[in-house]
């Protein structure tokens, strides 16, 4: 396994987990992140210790620390859900976040050869995106690419590009129904593309291999409220990517799919997921209506006014599909306190009951 | 190189081809070809023969019999230019049409197959659409792939495909100053995947390789007026392309892109391409807003009318840009006329001076 040659973004990423089961993970990925920081948000009992192998830099922290440091806001916080991961997106300090599941390794490319998943989500990350119209060779910025005849001139600069969605290669990320359907289909298929999600276009964004830039669009990445005492469970980062999409369409922004491939190596127990997904899988067909329709005013030119306004209509609209879309509606607005008060606007004199790390 | 084992929709699929300026196009395709009628439209002087090897099954119009069937409507069809190929989907009588220019060969996937482009089109066109959601695993039709997590249930039937657009190796299609900037970029990522083009997101559609239903857009792909006389050229297939997926979103019908892969053997002139180019260049970045915010009634509910409609709103929008877009709103009427004696709705009497084909 051959190391990047260049760590990229070295002082500006750093790679949030929701929770590490399985230590074999980060060996596995020992050549490719041990050079950034890691910020590990332990989701379930805080009295489990999770070891860390020698050589990683890192902070760590479980449900006491996020009760620490959010005081009675860390009820926006999931508790027993990979959905807390989040929280490790509002801690960081850096520019990029990378975050990936432990159920996912280091895949192959056709040669045969590791991909360094973190290199590609980079590339995706500082090359623009052009959701305005579509480009038939996939992404024009890529090397040996650019845009077909056809391509209008005045949309070749692109929009900044706010979120890299990789894909994964073995496990399909399937809901339960799929997955009881066809327990044995395995993804083999190499697509070698990175392509934009159209302006006005909803996708369903998978936590499992997703980088992003904070600064342009962190505050939309809340994951919501699942898990322990919720009625749903398995759509934090689909709703993080409904209200991500619909912000970054409005603030001009792009969202790319497509590269780096990991590889996912287990497939979640159907059963279980079933439960935690079923009120989602019925919501669902009211949340895309709504996500589809909604609109966002002049006057939210900033990722927390969208998502503050976008509260405001859910609360509005869901709330009467299920309760549980006020007390969301309730989270998103603590949420985005949360983060203000954690990231406080450049130039704004800081507290000094910030986090306390548990570094290594 | 191996036939196919079943020419798929032998009876309802013809083959158009704008002109044949060479004959090892035809030999590199017989195996695939064979089965299948062509129709040929002569692009240039009507005197000139274009002679087709043995064993094709095939029509040939030139000029003189496109103004022979259509009397004054010919005026409709471009002169001396590629574009005249539309006059092939009018005068077919099939389901389906797949069109493919003279400069297109046979490519070869990864592991060294010749491609049968025609047999990946049918695939394309036979199974649905996803224009209403994204689907990151791409066609989730296709063999070893579905629909992921978060893809809505009630979205899963998807949409029938009108159009099946196919991509090229080698020489990519690119307009003549990003033929100037990079005379030697090459396309040879062979991307494996067959996506939708989202409701609402406008492609630059080539005509080059390229698949449709008749039944359900025929009467869109106009390519409108280009070549001899005309202040403009190689914008045929991508004024067909934004008539057409203006009109299947409407209509709620499905455009996929992606696979087939044909090898483009040579590059057009880019100075000569240039000299067509340049007024399109210019005009397109009025016609794509048009085309971004144009909207259909609710009456429209067949192809036909949503031409109509849209050739008013080129008249009404586009004709104080330039002069030629009320020349070519007429066209786009006169076209819709002569569709329809070509093709009168099933039931009515067909009168007696249809087209008499020059068969073999």
């Amino acid at each position: 396994m051959a190391a990047p040659t260049t760590p990229l973004l070295k002082d500006e990423l750093d790679i949030v987990i929701p929770t590490i089961r399985n230590l074999d993970f980060l060996e596995m990925w020992r050549p490719f992140f041990q050079p950034y920081h890691l910020i590990i948000v332990q989701d379930g009992d805080p009295a489990k210790v999770i070891k860390v192998p020698e050589g990683f830099d890192y902070e760590l922290y479980n449900r006491n620390d996020v009760n620490r440091i959010l005081g009675p806001k860390a009820s926006c916080i999931s508790f027993k859900d990979s959905a807390c991961r989040c929280f490790g997106y509002m801690v960081s300090k850096k520019k990029y976040i990378y975050t990936i599941d432990d159920d996912c390794f280091v895949a192959k490319d056709p040669s045969g050869k590791d991909i360094n998943a973190l290199e590609q989500h980079i590339k995706n990350l500082l090359s623009p995106s052009t959701p305005f119209f579509f480009n038939t060779l996939y992404d024009p910025y890529r090397e040996g690419a650019d845009f077909v005849r056809g391509y209008p001139f005045s949309l070749r600069e692109g929009a900044p590009t706010a979120v890299s969605h990789g894909l994964w290669l073995n496990i399909p990320d399937y809901d339960a129904p799929t997955q009881l359907v066809k327990p044995r289909e395995r993804n083999n298929r190499y697509v070698d593309a990175v392509l934009t999600i159209p302006k006005g276009t909803l996708f369903p964004m998978c936590g499992m291999n997703l980088a992003f830039d904070r600064e342009l669009i962190g505050p939309a990445m809340y994951f919501g409220l699942m898990g322990d005492g919720q009625p749903i469970g398995r759509y934090d980062d689909m709703w993080a990517g409904w209200c991500t999409k619909v912000i970054t369409d409005h603030l001009s922004l792009g969202i790319k799919t497509g590269l780096p491939y990991i590889w996912h190596s287990k497939a979640s127990n159907p059963f279980v997921n079933l439960k935690k997904e079923y009120n989602g899988i019925f919501w669902q067909e009211e949340l895309i209506p709504f996500f589809q329709s909604v609109t966002l005013s002049k006057e939210a030119t900033t990722v927390q006014k969208c998502y503050l306004e976008l509260a405001k209509q859910v609360r509005a609209k869901l709330g009467k599909v299920d309760g549980y879309f006020n007390k969301l509606a309730d989270a998103m607005v603590t949420w985005i306190e949360a983060w203000d008060e954690l990231n406080p606007p450049k130039g704004a004199i800081t507290t000094t009951n910030g986090p306390a790390l548990k570094s290594k």
